[in-house]
């Protein structure tokens, strides 16, 4: 059952009413009817007493299911109150790639512990799975999947299907593998039910959909999804050999991830703030980019610092200093964002990134021009002063082109250092922007006054 | 077969020789041995001219899977060069999402003709297609789905995959519709495959797999995908009659260009600015942002200005203001992304917006304490004005205040006007804390002053 959003508000009130009133049965109820992902959204909205109480309420398999729908906050509080056993019991029934992700944020203690209690096997594929980079293809990939050998017939494929399903529930694919366990090809299950059964699943094979290395980035990951519009995916070590499949709905998951971590990095923010962390969390989190902000500020204190006899000769400089700054900041954000995203969809390339050079240094030098004059001729009806508006307008242009160039550059840059493009670059462009836009503004003012005064 | 980035490279260099020495045949060759999407990735790297050349290689089929997955620009250009006949006969080819979509970008009156010359079903397909809002889950469902009566049982959906397998090649459910059509379950291929052939359809289906209404908004249709791990969804109207689906890969395209729309908005940008757009375009979209920003600034201008006197009798004021500016900006930019980005993803809500605002306040407060007593007592020491510190630290204790409490305002603000909380939100959140942070810095300055000098 899908719950729409004024349902789930009705469903809240009334499970705080059953709360209050202690009425597990009627909880029990309602959790049985309820999707895994709803109940995850309802839980995350209580206070951590009742969390875990609820939580608690659960079957081994639906608390399994619920685990991984948890936000991050929810599942740290029930996860660290819960004993071992009952851990190791919901663990075993966790898809592999969500299993080893809840291990991974275990204390050391517990996680040797649930390791230790839980089937060998199991306990072999998890400790396998968390090897791999969190980050790379290893990192999301499960090990639950079907495959049978390329001397197979079709039958063999539909059984081998039939066989799992107790186990895996969300199954698109069959893979085929030689004796050496080297993938060969994949069939989609919609091909299964066309196919003959006596046919041989070698004939069947679609050799043309890809796979991917163990190692690689996730980010390439979800880039390979989106371009070939794939649903699951096989990953192979180095030498072919077949190790998990990665399926769309962690990749959506990962597209999350990475756009988020995108948006904070060039806000400057820490890739785990969340609006509702423990405020100290968000404050230690957030300070250090704000100290890291003041220091860049304190430069363009310093450039302004040079000029203190020129603006004693005309305040009115004073008052145009922060839209000479400002407006040429906001040129560079604009060129930054579009860089950053370009990149992260793979169509900014090293090769083309000179092309993008040259037209963003055009876009710049126009828009200059543009706002430069405008604001060049506002300055000198205010203030009646034909000085102040030529140098505006001047410090305005050359400001707008080096804010542009600069967002262009920073991010290019990042990614040649092999870092982040998006890493607190909204930070850095302003930087240089507050700084040399002060000083362009205030210079030529220095020079024209010492000139024609 | 999938490209890696090398071998893309090398595909190019060979691709622009072969055009220059007009080998068809070779482009030809090599054109059937490639995905669609690398291809499309080909082209999109060619001049104009060699676009349309190559294009014209492709047989009908293979043109109907490379037009979806070209850039916006490629398309428009190859579009625009093509005849309505050649057109008409590309899209009867394609699915009806993706020819509503093209049709969509026609002129007028290449559509009419297109919709003329196609098979009269098809065509009323896709009118009907394009009634619906493109942002709506009824601008990105296909109508090619498969579907069976409630009385059926197995065998007839197995072969009613099997019949339309050559139409849809991305069968992951079959829709199980009552006489009305309307909508009664769905049944993933994984259960078609395990149930036995005599059994009731109706006794296999899943009751619990959601639908989407025909006029729900994309974003929201992504988060159903999201939330209950989906591959496909079936849209419905309000009467629940089956209308079409909407398969995972087309919100996997969705949660892009929201996040696009996101990070540009958020920057001041027009969604469809591009790095690669023609430099007048870009230009043209960007201006009016950057004059936007431009009346902002002076609106700070005008509130410096009324301190000019305060200014002349301390200059090492001008000095410092940028500072509390520019980091009571970068407090309300940091919280302003983690409300906009937990707003899109559903984390912040009508009920919690309150805690959060609470929460951030807190933050915000701190923050500023710690920012402010640094930077005071910096300039005390740099300037040796003891008024200048206690200024100084007090008006970016508030401004820093200011901008986490107008980053979280904005946004929620937005919101509940029912537009888009990202909506140029960087513009307004620095316009407010420019403005305020210059007239507390002054203006405690002045007061100061007056006090104690």
């Amino acid at each position: 059952m899908s719950m729409e959003r004024k349902e789930e508000i009705k469903y809240l009130g009334q499970l705080k009413e059953w709360i209050g009133l202690n009425r597990e049965f009627e909880i029990i109820d309602l959790f049985a009817d309820l999707h895994p992902a709803d109940i995850a959204d309802l839980i995350d909205n209580l206070e951590e007493q009742e969390k875990i109480h609820l939580f608690s309420l659960l079957d081994v398999e639906k608390a399994s299911d619920v685990i991984p729908e948890l936000s991050d906050i929810s599942r740290e509080q029930i996860l660290e109150d819960m004993s071992d056993t009952k851990l190791a019991e919901i663990i075993d029934e966790m898809d592999s790639d969500d299993a080893a992700d809840v291990i991974a944020e275990l204390t050391e203690e517990q996680a040797r512990a649930v390791l230790d209690v839980i089937e060998p096997e199991e306990s072999e594929d998890l400790k396998e799975l968390m090897k791999y980079d969190e980050d790379s293809a290893g990192g999301i990939m499960q090990s639950e999947l079907v495959s049978v050998l390329e001397t197979a017939n079709v039958r063999d494929a539909v059984n081998a299907v039939i066989n799992i399903s107790d186990e895996i529930e969300n199954i698109y694919n069959v893979f085929v593998v030689n004796d050496a366990g080297v993938l060969i090809g994949t069939i989609p299950l919609q091909k299964l039910i066309i196919a003959k059964r006596n046919d041989a699943i070698i004939e069947t094979i679609d050799k043309s959909i890809p796979s991917v290395d163990v190692d690689v980035d996730q980010e390439e990951v979800a880039r390979m999804f989106e371009k070939y519009d794939l649903v699951a995916l096989p990953v192979v070590d180095s030498s072919g050999h077949l190790l998990g499949r990665i399926t769309i709905d962690d990749v959506v998951d990962v597209m999350e991830e990475e756009t988020s971590e995108d948006l904070y990095r060039i806000a400057g923010l820490d890739e785990d703030d969340n609006i509702f962390n423990e405020p100290f969390q968000s404050i230690k989190k957030r300070l250090p980019w704000l100290y890291l902000n003041l220091l860049t500020a304190l430069v363009s204190a310093l450039v302004i610092g040079f000029f203190e006899d020129t603006i004693k000769m005309m305040v009115a400089l004073a008052v145009f200093m922060p839209v000479v700054a400002g407006v040429g900041g906001n040129a560079g954000s604009q060129t930054l964002t579009l860089i950053v995203r370009g990149l992260a969809l793979g169509e900014v390339t090293y090769e083309n990134s000179r092309k993008a050079l040259y037209k963003q240094t055009f876009v710049g030098i126009a828009n200059g021009v543009a706002v430069g004059l405008v604001v060049g001729i506002i300055a000198y009806f205010w203030k009646g002063i034909p000085i102040l508006g030529i140098v505006l307008g001047l410090a305005m242009i050359i400001n707008i082109f080096v804010g542009t160039l600069i967002g262009t550059l920073i991010p290019l840059s990042l990614k040649w250092l092999k870092s982040d493009p998006a890493l607190g670059s909204h930070i850095f462009v302003t930087a240089f922007t507050d700084a040399f836009g002060f000083f362009s503004f205030l210079g030529l003012a220095a020079i024209f006054i010492k000139l024609f005064t």
